[in-house]
């Protein structure tokens, strides 16, 4: 590849749904995930949710040899599940956590206890640099209502401001990741278009997989099938996307993905299909500079549309901030009313009544309990109307700027 | 301004001590700050604990003639308390939440609510982009022996990190704030080294102020003088650091720092001393690079002694991980005991003796109580044991490569 002016760069990328305890035939697919990176060779291979530290170590030594650089994202209690093997050196990193990533106590979703997050590295190639992005955004557990979009779409935002400023050195922009969106989705046209990213599924010159791309296919044994009925092909929700910034050229020559079991295998990598594509950079006479996809114009309408849906998440973050500090509230209240009564019977104000101990102690418990979760809940609620405001102002400029262009 | 080849910019910093209900003669003080900014008319105005928006409304309204741009950083429970005053118009911003911040049970300390950051401000005066960032780290309650020192070295590198990651395509940098480290901690010698950074009170050709460039001094009369009794002169903690990246070069011509209350006031702005300079930037010939003011084997020196206190801090937080989760699990014991008690009871194995239930509820929600309690540290130490060993690794990599450098 050194000396060529023209360089083939083959990017794997994959959500392993490797759950520690819960995710089917972990160990096993984690194996099979490591053996096909050995034989096929990449030259980079972006993975999310490999949680455990342990499958990241073990991948880590069965690649070694042909990928002998890589670097694993810590993050939150569980960890942000990215990894990056190169093939390339890695000659520096970053991460970036989300502000934002559901809430603590969606226990059966557990998003926030994840620390999701957007990974950087960067990397040398002949000379050219690449800035590597890989990420994973809050999933989305109900289509119709969809309580978690507020947060994704903030997460879309981070992503592409951390884009946008990191990246100002790169000559080659590169994201991959399971970004939790269908194509058509408001947060993948607010990246793509406040960004300049370029879809590698619709740029491809030939592709071989799903049918329309998807990643999230029936076809999958471990996919749950009700979640799929709306769309009988399946969904595209993970993406490699990339752009050129300064004077030089990407194209997808090619893209593909799994289908499934693999042949001759019984079990398919992950419950997500792999997406893999193969870029073609050359550098070109002029610079290309930071070209935007989306018009101007088409842009404003998609930050709009943005700053719209983080607006109703906001609304419904201040409501849930006041209910939670009402809450705290009177169970405070709850607590001095049992302090007066009890005061009042240790004054011997009860009549000779026998003081009921036991439904007392039950009820103080109960207050106090409800006065610290409500606390917490204010807390939280407060943090998260901060991140909703903020973002909603950020867009908010940009469109000032954008409507103020000539 | 426009059209001279040297510009001169003028940067006012300070932390305003404006914490609502707890800080003395706060609005008389913002209002004193207002003040003497709309009459001294600086460039670029850098604040640090402007923890209530209200106060930076009212700086706003005041401001705005003068300051026409601004923005405030919302961030965590209370927010950031950072805000940017602007002659020249803001082009984009950014904020990065450093990962470890305090403990959320050290109530009395607090900065784990405050969510500390770093904001990145975006401004082009006469085609010359300036990356402003503003911050303020981890507070030191005891020097001697300081808790926190692990937590706010890792917020030094995030901060190294960030700076170097995002001021790629700018001409000049410059960071205002409270770092709450002394001029010779490591943590200031880490972010000077790995940034390049320079101080502007040791590169000032003239210098007007507290001695030593103090900006906590025993003369301010909010201070607390038993913490300055080692520090006669006081403490040097806030600070304007720079550097030039590209074709330009950057000379401090003047440092001043506000002594106590002003002439003709028996107030001073804040518990903190203003920084203020006066800086001279010019293009020059040839393109200046990314230089480090520290020389590369001292540059390993230090990052090695800051890996050995974030190795330090790993040690004691793997420690109170280890602790909390075994509280929480003799709690759940305790819970289980408590249970087959209970069933035995009920089952009549009693033997005929009233079952104590006030004892009994009393001793189960003491134990429910320890098992959330020793839950929630145990994830948050987690938590913190994952961006520690994080941040020692990426110092290793650092290490690594300064070392193999010929």
């Amino acid at each position: 590849m050194e000396g060529d002016p023209a360089l083939r760069l083959r990017v794997f990328d994959l959500n392993c749904w490797a759950i520690r305890y819960l995710s089917k035939r972990r160990q096993e697919r984690i194996q099979l995930i490591g053996d096909m990176l050995r034989q096929e060779d990449f030259d980079l291979v972006l993975l999310q949710e490999v949680w455990s530290e342990l499958d990241y170590s073990d991948l880590n030594v069965k690649l070694g040899g042909c990928y002998p650089f890589s670097h694993y994202f810590r993050s939150g209690v569980i960890g942000s599940g990215l990894c990056v093997f190169s093939r390339f050196p890695i000659l520096d990193t970053l991460l970036y956590q989300y502000s934002l990533n559901g809430y603590p106590y969606m226990l059966q979703h557990g998003d926030w206890f994840c620390g999701k997050s957007v990974g950087l590295v960067i990397i040398k190639i002949s000379g050219i640099i690449f800035n590597i992005y890989v990420t994973h955004l809050h999933a989305e557990y109900c289509r119709e209502k969809d309580a978690y979009l507020p947060h994704r779409l903030v997460q879309a935002w981070e992503l592409a401001q951390f884009i946008r400023h990191t990246s100002k050195a790169a000559d080659v922009v590169l994201l991959g990741g399971d970004l939790n969106m269908h194509p058509e989705d408001v947060g993948i046209r607010l990246l793509r278009g406040w960004t300049g990213l370029r879809d590698a599924f619709a740029e491809a010159t030939r592709f071989e997989g799903c049918e329309d791309g998807c990643t999230l296919v029936p076809n999958n044994c471990f996919t749950d099938k009700s979640e799929l009925l709306p769309f009988p092909l399946g969904i595209r929700i993970d993406y490699i996307l990339y752009k050129a910034i300064s004077s030089f050229m990407v194209k997808c020559e090619e893209l593909k993905t799994t289908t499934g079991a693999a042949p001759g295998m019984d079990v398919p990598f992950s419950d997500h299909e792999a997406v893999m594509a193969t870029l073609h950079v050359q550098r070109q006479g002029q610079a290309a500079g930071a070209t935007l996809t989306t018009a101007e114009p088409m842009l404003a309408d998609v930050v709009t549309e943005a700053r719209t849906e983080v607006g109703v998440g906001l609304r419904a973050a201040q409501q849930q901030r006041y209910s939670s500090g009402r809450m705290a509230l009177l169970a405070l209240l709850l607590l001095l009313l049992q302090a007066m009564a009890a005061l009042g019977a240790l004054a011997g104000l009860d009549a000779g009544q026998p003081f009921p101990k036991l439904s007392f102690c039950l009820l103080a418990f109960l207050a106090i309990g409800i006065l610290l979760l409500a606390t917490g809940l204010h807390l939280f609620h407060t943090m998260e109307v901060k991140m909703l405001h903020s973002t909603e102002e950020q867009m908010r400029m940009v469109l000032q700027t954008l409507q103020e262009r000539p």
